[in-house]
């Protein structure tokens, strides 16, 4: 990468195509992925802006960088690494990932086999949470035999309430740490060590399972060999779910869901592959995300799955887009100019709804949606589930096709208002439509649809990196606070005196009152 | 309110004021409310800011406003009514209100003194959920006696989910729906209904509570009158935490958390009524949320509570801010020609250092961060609460004072890099800084201080809708999509064809689509 992106006539000219493309109502655009329809119909799309983004993603050696990530090569540059979780949810891993696919399956068959562990305490945090709370959320959302609690906080009332009520006789303690010095998993392990101790384990350590990209370190902490389950260092943690760290799916809803996962994202990564640009969903939705992003200004993506068990599919996205993608520098550390990644929120239709949606429609800003939907449900009120696809197609096109003045003076004519009353109340009730949206239909919510699902994002957040410039795979911004926490620990502790010699005045009076209080 | 804001002189000196002010990290600036610490040290501020905000509050006529909402006037002009829901907490309260008060804390007594309704199912969705959700998080996060679930989602997993496991035999069906015709909630209801009759229950009406402003409609459904509570018409939907919506609470975790909440959320209230400006904490987080907004141009606003307790708080703030505040006319059906409500969105930290504060650190845009805080635990772990305030200080310093290219240099040079390798690397670990926050200390998380937190940002929202001239207490945003899901529901069901006569090419493919798949 040796020239930043705004200097570039590539850049120019898309941006000039974006601006002056709109959003087709007439026109239906759909791209087929690994069983997954993308409609695309509610985004700005035109001739020019798509000869514009071919020019751009070759200028920006998007061909050559995909391969990179593909392969193994160093798609990591700061960090020097791999970026490598398709090697992972491969058919026919490399000998090691396939080992310890095997060894995980294996233990999986035992726990089962002997009906054992009808409580899961999984410990981690981050990517070492989000993806397995995600697949148990959405396959165990009816309740599954064995009772699973995740614990990531460090607010002591995590462990608290994560421990609360289970046998912890028959608990196993899941710890996922891939350098295994996270100082919440750690912690909350030690608590959970201790309630197996108290209760008269008697080898506390055997119910105990670590998942590390150190296997040595977790040794050491105490976990025997035998349930100590590797990673690699080409394992970004927000790309976890696809190692050992679904050890907790696989006990919670079985190993043949964690299998469907991967076949769906594989699916995916063959599609990313080799689909023409012009039919590859993941190049198509990354570069409708430019164009809102940089053509429109929108700040924010709002995720809104019209599926109650895809609830955790929200913090899910915002770990892999804003970890991502929240940075300011390209490859070189040169300051990009404009906008990169957009913040991410959401929250499951029709909650969503009733909670923030009247912002997305009447809203100064507005901000682009995901619908998120699958064609069938799993259960039997047919009347549910056709509100439930109604008001997510209701939604998407009252965002996109608002209503007027006109329409809404009607509206309140109709409903028997007076003249000067209902021309008043109709200002109030304009929606100004031209609010972009996509839409993903899954046939079903199977394990399979769902690993594509994540693949598509995945590979979303790669494309958009390349066009930006940044590195989507390291994550320096995370760092530092936590250098900053140790030093302020120190001096709650009393470690270090807490001499009020903070940068800032606030800082150091809370220091001071804290570290008061806590030795109270 | 006869003149556009931004046509005011007022607003035009507030702008300038809030460009020429600078966040003075030297200086300490901390509101006591209610028993609660706002700590606005992060914020912009100086002398001649808060002369501005001063005479914009009088131009924007705050204490008459104020006055109107606090005596129960017409605060909700389009909806023509009160929004009163301070009235709803006050320790004497109106006859009608503290009838439906003392019925609700009888039928609990009733119910804890037999020890009834081991299992409760509250269906409700948006304000009528939320709420309850969020007091049954803080306080029962350990596990309570009686089970509760939440209902919410028309999606049919929602209720199948909700219902799996339970004995019908021994459980309680809360429907909480202002106008009783919410769909969600009376689709929900059938399938509760119908799920106890299968069980045998011999009168399943007996074990369904409504709470409702339409009494005769929930007793029209079913509902013996002796378990409808009443609310009434000027209770706003997401002020509905007030009302006898919380039953759930007080069988969940007993009627001395809701009276708590209550007292807390009434000292707020009298701090608002009588606080002079410049003390007074609602107003001044108000006026540092609009700085933020339309001098800095932040375009969101991040909720970072370091409780693992308060997970439920981010989407009743959501619900709160966005619902209120989403809106683009002002009381006059005028466009506003500025942004209003910022999208709001976060997650308890530590989960939310570990997956989008990366973007709040280093991203191009970053946002404003609500850092919450109980100063005391209560957990007997020190040193987990003493990690959980070092973090949520660490956090809130790194984004204040950043981190410079040299700092970074030297970090990299002292961890042993090499000299290129060094400045390579520290042009990717640079933290702009200067970036805004708030800090809320909580003595504890008592009742009494949620309900001051809570009212806290109620008020909050009440003058920003004042200053931006907006009606907070309305949402017509919300029925226009409800219409339209109506239309389209028509079509799925086959009762009107779906001949593709929709207004965009999309929208009536997906519709032809799902109404098949749903025959089949």
């Amino acid at each position: 990468m040796s020239c930043a992106l705004t200097q570039l006539p590539e850049w120019a000219a898309f941006k000039d195509a974006a601006s002056q493309s709109s959003i087709d109502v007439s026109k239906l655009r759909i791209i087929q992925a690994a069983g997954l329809s993308l409609d695309l119909s509610g985004q700005r799309h035109s001739p020019v802006l798509s000869e514009a983004a071919q020019a751009l993603l070759a200028a920006r050696n998007f061909t050559q960088m995909r391969e990179r990530l593909l392969t193994g090569g160093i798609a990591n540059p700061t960090e020097e690494r791999a970026a490598w979780h398709t090697a992972l949810r491969a058919p026919t891993p490399n000998p090691e990932v396939a080992t310890e696919r095997q060894r995980l399956n294996a233990f999986v068959r035992l726990a089962d086999s002997e009906r054992r562990w009808r409580n899961i305490v999984h410990i981690g945090i981050g990517g070492s949470d989000w993806g397995v709370r995600l697949a148990v959320g959405a396959f165990g959302y009816a309740g599954t035999w064995r009772q699973v609690r995740f614990v990531a906080n460090i607010d002591g009332h995590a462990i608290q309430g994560g421990l609360a009520g289970l046998d912890p006789h028959d608990t196993l303690i899941v710890l996922a740490s891939k350098s295994f010095t996270t100082a919440e998993t750690l912690q909350n392990g030690q608590r959970a060590l201790e309630w197996l101790q108290a209760a008269g384990v008697e080898d506390p350590y055997k119910q105990v399972v670590a998942i590390t990209a150190r296997p040595d370190v977790a040794q050491a902490w105490g976990v025997p060999a035998a349930h100590v389950f590797k990673l690699w260092d080409w394992v970004g943690g927000r790309f976890s779910l696809w190692s050992a760290v679904s050890l907790t799916t696989a006990l919670a809803v079985s190993s043949d869901v964690v299998a469907g996962m991967q076949a769906g994202a594989t699916a995916m990564d063959n599609h990313f592959a080799e689909a023409p640009i012009e039919q590859n969903a993941p190049v198509q939705m990354a570069l409708a995300g430019i164009v809102n992003r940089n053509a429109l200004g929108y700040g924010s993506l709002n995720i809104a799955p019209y599926d109650f068990r895809l609830a955790n599919l929200v913090p899910y996205l915002q770990q892999l887009e804003m970890e991502s993608l929240g940075k300011s520098v390209d490859l070189d550390g040169d300051t990009i100019d404009i906008a990169t990644g957009p913040a991410v929120w959401g929250m499951p239709g029709t909650d969503a709804q009733h909670t923030f949606f009247q912002w997305l429609h009447q809203g100064s800003d507005g901000a682009p949606v995901d619908f998120i939907v699958c064609q069938a449900a799993d259960h039997g009120w047919a009347e549910h589930h056709q509100s439930l696809l109604a008001n997510c197609l209701a939604q998407r096109e009252a965002l996109l096709n608002g209503k007027t003045y006109d329409e809404a003076l009607k509206e309140c004519l109709d409903a028997g208002a007076a003249q000067e009353k209902a021309e008043q109340l109709a200002r109030h009730r304009v929606h100004p439509g031209g609010r972009p949206s996509s839409l993903i239909v899954l046939p079903r919510l199977s394990p399979y649809a769902l690993g594509a699902l994540l693949a598509l994002y995945e590979h979303k957040v790669f494309v958009q990196g390349t066009i930006w410039g940044i590195n989507p795979f390291d994550q320096w911004g995370v760092e530092y606070g936590k250098v900053l926490a140790k030093g302020i620990a120190a001096q709650l502790s009393g470690q270090v005196p807490a001499d009020g010699t903070a940068q800032d005045a606030s800082t150091a009076h809370w220091v001071k009152t804290f570290a008061k209080s806590l030795k109270g």
